[in-house]
């Protein structure tokens, strides 16, 4: 009976996407684990990139500075 | 001062009953362990169906098929 | 197909008490919102007092100070 | 490598203010515990305020008290 | 740069096991979002069957209900 | 009110510290959004170094790795 929370920043994650990553974590644990997949919990929290940070910076400016150096070359 | 955190799927949860969770886990918690209510902190957080997913699939499906189910008869 | 995590201090609760936490959860939100208890999680986790704080302080200072209280009575 | 997840409620926090708890728990991390920011993740939900309990009441009840005794004076 | 959070009950789950999961979970995020390993967290709490919830009773009855039902055959 | 969970590996962090990081995170909540440290809740976690993954390794063997250069040198 796992619990599994994935949490990622808010960035056009499709629902097909979400789909791939519920089954891949419950076929894990049911693999790795031996856990029951009728009682196997994965909830995905989508972040806004102004509230997840990293590097004393948020993702904003992250993806931002990317961009720009992308941009660049 | 415990801390509680309840994650239901988003689907029409309203006020009211929001308030009835909050109250029933907080007097829970004070009959059961005794705990101040004034430092009782409950959380309520919905979550899409699309992003909660049970027995390999999410409960946006789940829901679909039930609804089917109960059509058919 | 609620989730709920209760944290609490790590003060002696007993297997008995966390018992009536789990039943009193999982029938309250069969009774506010129609959730099956087949697939109610409920997750206790017990926090040492050093490691919660409130109003600057941690529990195990808080505590001292209430035991010195009623020790003065 | 710590993680790090501020729960505040939703009531108009600013990116700028967003960034500031960013900097101030990744600087807070590295100064008490030597962690590397590189790898300091901090999180920032914002609950609604009828999602959010304390003492068996929502924070919008709460607001709605403390706004009502300040028209009051 | 995922964050991960797996939640099993505590019954003997090796070091390897858990490797096992925090390579599996990391090459899912890396295969179906692109998410970049060197920020991918993982962390696996192991909870006590006493404090884990599911049907109205802790696990630690599950179990003994599961093997006294092997017993019996 | 806000709740802050601090997630850090189990490596020897003391209860001077702990505070220290209670203090500054409650102080950093008050100066930034005028929280009231009354109702400001900040829990410390302690996560086993076999339990944490960063970049497809657990933080045991990271460590390793890190001794034996600093050895090396």
């Amino acid at each position: 009976m796992p619990y599994v929370n994935i949490r990622v920043t808010e960035e056009g994650v499709t629902a097909a996407q979400k789909l791939q990553l519920i089954e891949g974590v419950t076929d894990l644990l049911s693999s790795v684990l031996g856990k029951d997949p009728s009682t196997t919990f994965v909830i995905i929290d989508e972040v806004h990139t102004d509230n997840w940070g990293l590097n004393r910076e948020n993702i904003t400016s992250r993806r931002q500075r990317e961009a720009a150096k992308n941009t660049e070359r």
